[in-house]
């Protein structure tokens, strides 16, 4: 991408009432616009950072064997009613709304009523389990709060996947391939080596759910940990009990930070009950269909990343969720020949600075953005042939020969 | 895609309320599922179908310097205010929320306000424009009725484009490359052959728009074509003034119904003045940003695409647009075996129906779902080194040699 041909900027500050770090750097970068707190555009580079994290998602839940769909935001009442959960009192972020012909509809903030209504036209034998589901939706939730960035939205883009099973067992087979997935994930996605599966509390069908936490200073979750991080816990459930059952009395646990990245849950019969979610089992028997639920937050995923590596001049993306991979700069006559000559035919992958301006602009706003690795081609290192690199992360510089750069 | 590893199902029957062709067969081959009247869930297959457009339209529209990016659909009303949209007498199909912290806000039934907002941030010097920048973006309509299946929803999937420049001769020239564009995009989707650029009403900046209109018998729109169909007219605008403008006066026209695809519009100055969107000239002197809007239908196509095609057994898909391009039978031990050998590692093309069903409910749901070319392989077949290929638009069927087959 050329930055010249697109209309955006890096603008010098975020909007006042843009607190969170993430959140003022992704705005200051060109990343988002705000619309109102926790209400997020998101422009071209934001969108490409975006879509190489659903890019990661998808390949990990289809290699387990995950369908896509897509579901609603509007909501009919009735299957939410079902379960309890329509009831102001009882979730008390609904955004609501109404039809002109009449009638009350949600906005969804989660879609575990809907998929389970859905799937009773679709699975009535043992022999339609398992199924599991997938989606990158928009949800919506109505926040009194909204300060955190990206980590904390009113409307905010979710991965979710329902899993479906003739047996408990069956559940927590899979329960375990997508434990495995989402390690998978957050390492791919450059915060494996600081999130960790976390116990929290399971509510009144199962004893424990999981967290996937994110260790962060502004996070918005508290986490103790042992010695090895081996066993990690939601402040929730920080307690001898607990501790007891994880065969973890006896040990030292420190207190941090931490921000909620995906959690993950077995349902059970929790929605299936209620709803009537059946299946004839191999006996000719109707049995209830047991249920789990995992959600990764990929906005607040994107947020996170940002939150986390962001230093002092910027964004520092991992490469593998960066928009572009190289951020290229020309300077001088001879510099710029050769850079674009590098660009042709590599458009996807170099964001090329060929704006009319100052290298020491293009250095700053490099910075700022936070591309892997900023590649320079002046003709003070044509010279010698060479161009330099610098890595964003470690701001270590080096040369590299032209004809190597272009094998590359 | 294995059938027997997705958990859709061919339906015997659509919803009693699903009146539209479209719909219904939708639904009963498993592409979509009915939440409520006008809004609907994608399935894997119907999804498939929606990327295939989302792509056809992405491609073509970035060959034309277009950039991509996702506005939200919680909108504030402060600009909508200032055009005097958020006002229901205005704007009658608003779908409005409250937050929890107080305010009213509405669920975007399009972008023209929230665009030219956020474009203040990055557009003030005649170096900074031309501009165009769309997006996939769900749109929310509060319809009395919606009663055409997927052809009118209450919550809809829009390809939504904005033009911004410094004169009406650049927003003429790129108007014209927008309806050129155009024409490659519905002519790649399979409904070249019978969508006409119509004259339409321009309201009170502009003597006319433009839709593209696809003739179609359950069309909501009526519109007006001459002889060779180079002039059409929606209805509105059809009368003796209009027709002397165009050059039409002593032709005959013939009145059929269409549905709208797309629409396209110079918005000039109608929504960038109100906002206050200006740039500095050449001249240092404050000017107002010309705009266009361009749209096109996403979920609607993909409903107009199987009204039109689909016959009395089932749908009928162009092969840039369906799921799959192959619908594989395997019947009797060899020819599951073969067919087994044919679909390893073509699992993204061809859709397989190994099921343990029988082979006439195989062809029966073949027919319904509408993959363009039927292969089917069997005991029968492989005797004489065989493969059966039915096109589903003819009927025809032809044997191609099972070498040949796996040459594709």
């Amino acid at each position: 991408m050329r930055l010249s041909k697109t209309f955006i900027k890096t603008l010098r500050e975020a909007p006042k009432d843009e607190t969170a770090k993430n959140g003022a750097y992704l705005i200051r970068a060109g990343y988002v616009h705000k619309e109102m707190a926790g209400v997020y555009d998101y422009l071209p580079l934001g969108l490409r950072v975006i879509d190489n994290i659903k890019a990661i998602i998808r390949d990990e839940l289809n290699r387990i064997g995950c369908e896509e769909l897509s579901l609603t935001t509007l909501q009919n009442p009735e299957p939410w009613e079902k379960t309890g959960r329509f009831d102001d009192q009882e979730v008390d972020i609904w955004f609501k709304t109404e039809l002109t012909s009449g009638g009350v509809l949600g906005l969804a903030p989660t879609h575990e009523e809907p998929v389970t209504n859905l799937m009773k036209s679709y699975l009535s034998s043992y022999k339609d389990l398992p199924v599991a589901v997938y989606q990158f939706q928009t949800k919506f939730r109505n926040e009194l709060r909204a300060k955190s960035g990206l980590m904390r939205g009113r409307e905010f883009l979710m991965k979710d996947l329902y899993s479906f099973h003739t047996s408990e067992e069956d559940l927590d087979a899979f329960y375990t391939k997508v434990e495995d997935a989402y390690r998978r994930i957050f390492e791919r996605a450059g915060i494996g080596g600081c999130t960790y599966e976390t116990f929290a509390s399971g509510g009144i069908f199962s004893k424990y759910s999981h967290e996937f936490q994110t260790m962060l200073p502004v996070g918005e979750d508290t986490i103790y940990y042992n010695n090895d991080k081996s066993v990690v816990l939601n402040k929730e459930v920080y307690n001898d009990e607990v501790l007891a059952d994880l065969g973890a009395s006896g040990e030292t646990f420190e207190e941090t930070t931490a921000a909620e990245v995906a959690n993950i849950f077995k349902l059970k019969h929790k929605y299936s009950k209620p709803l009537g979610l059946n299946f004839i089992d191999e006996n000719n028997k109707q049995q209830t269909v047991y249920m789990g639920c995992y959600g990764i937050g990929i906005s607040r995923l994107m947020g996170v990343i940002a939150e986390k590596y962001a230093d002092d001049k910027g964004l520092v993306w991992p490469d593998t969720v960066a928009p572009f991979q190289y951020h290229l700069i020309g300077i001088g006559e001879k510099g710029i020949a050769e850079a674009e000559k590098f660009y042709a035919g590599r458009e996807n992958r170099v964001l090329y600075d060929d704006r009319d301006k100052r290298p020491g602009e293009k250095f700053a706003d490099a910075e700022l953005m936070g591309i892997p690795l900023r590649i320079v081609i002046s003709d003070r290192t044509l010279e010698e042939g060479m161009a330099e690199i610098t890595d964003r992360k470690t701001g270590k510089s080096w040369t590299i020969a032209i004809s190597e750069l272009f094998e590359k």
